[in-house]
């Protein structure tokens, strides 16, 4: 299979989104600019994204509903599931849990890590807390795949270490920090702070134009 | 004021957490390569970066830590302060809270707002929490510029509406779901969803080749 840019690879889970909005309202066939137009994206782009997903069936109604849902989750999604653990069981973390839980079953958040022995053992929203020493371990009995990364900077990069030599291969990074891992470990940063500064700088700029 | 691009705004904002660690240890000059290494970035890269701010005094022992903040802080930040509104207080919305809850003086959280009439009137992480139909008062009345949307894909585009129509001019978007907005609203989306499921494609594709 080949490797899908990462900018179409997060359209694909948007369009999916939409169009599980759309079956949900009884939509069963969808035309491109449809979808361009709730993905914010133009009906050209939409039809270069679908291309990835091989030859599908357009009538004079559109893209089938179904089928292209289908079709995604063919691209996406591990026919056996993918299971993630979470490193960092703080206000962040925690977050996190709540965000996912019971949201998407083939792609669940099965272990939680903290190095605060008085969290270990404990179970929230559902996943069970372990302490992080136990992190290779628990990883390799569940066939964790996914790693996220919810610490503070200064031990971003050790744990990013521990998960990739735990045979994590992908990894969401909530701390304020670049990692340093292997071109085989793909990761996105999610840096909360950077982005909050970045939107801040054009509220302020935006605004000056405004006056002037 | 030249418009600044977002990577590069994202850049300086990194480099600036990175000089205050460096300060915190000690350092008073840098070379732009150990810069380069702690943000993952090239030396040429910084350089570039760094040319935005001004002409910067660099002798042979690099550039000057302090004089360097300095001067980020003057494209970033604003002389008064920026105040930031946050809307929806659930789970994901009370975690940010307690993120930035004392971390920068010049960009806090000043105001949250829900539509759940018992969150009302209540103090979160020393931030008041006000109804939603009081929002375009409370903005108007503590002059915010930003705006956090942490709300249901469902309500995000109306929440983006009554903000924008308050007068911010630049939004942080947690919910799944894109945003439309004037041209002179600066929008960045944290879209924590599909980005695990970018983490997770990655993930499961890296392994499959590794096992072939």
């Amino acid at each position: 299979m080949t490797r899908i840019p990462p900018k179409t690879v997060g359209r694909l889970s948007l369009y999916r989104r939409l169009l599980d909005l759309m079956r949900q309202d009884g939509l069963r066939f969808v035309y491109s600019h449809q979808l361009a137009h709730d993905a914010a994206a133009t009906p050209a782009q939409v039809r270069r994204d679908l291309m990835v997903l091989g030859p599908m069936g357009t009538s004079n109604k559109g893209y089938d509903v179904e089928e292209l849902i289908a079709a995604i989750d063919e691209v996406l999604d591990s026919p056996e599931g993918q299971r993630i653990a979470l490193v960092g069981v703080g206000n962040l973390g925690r977050a996190i849990l709540a965000f996912f839980a019971g949201r998407r079953p083939r792609l669940a958040i099965t272990a939680g890590f903290d190095n605060d022995p008085t969290k270990a053992a404990r179970v929230i929203m559902g996943c069970r807390i372990h302490n992080v020493a136990d992190l290779a371990a628990v990883i390799a009995q569940e066939g964790i795949t996914v790693g996220i990364v919810a610490v503070p900077a200064a031990s971003a990069q050790a744990v990013a270490d521990k998960l990739v030599a735990a045979g994590v291969r992908g990894i969401m990074n909530f701390a304020p920090s670049p990692l340093k891992v292997p071109p085989t470990v793909h990761v996105e940063d999610m840096d909360i702070t950077m982005t909050l500064e970045k939107v801040a700088y054009y509220a302020k700029h935006n605004k000056e134009k405004a006056v002037k």
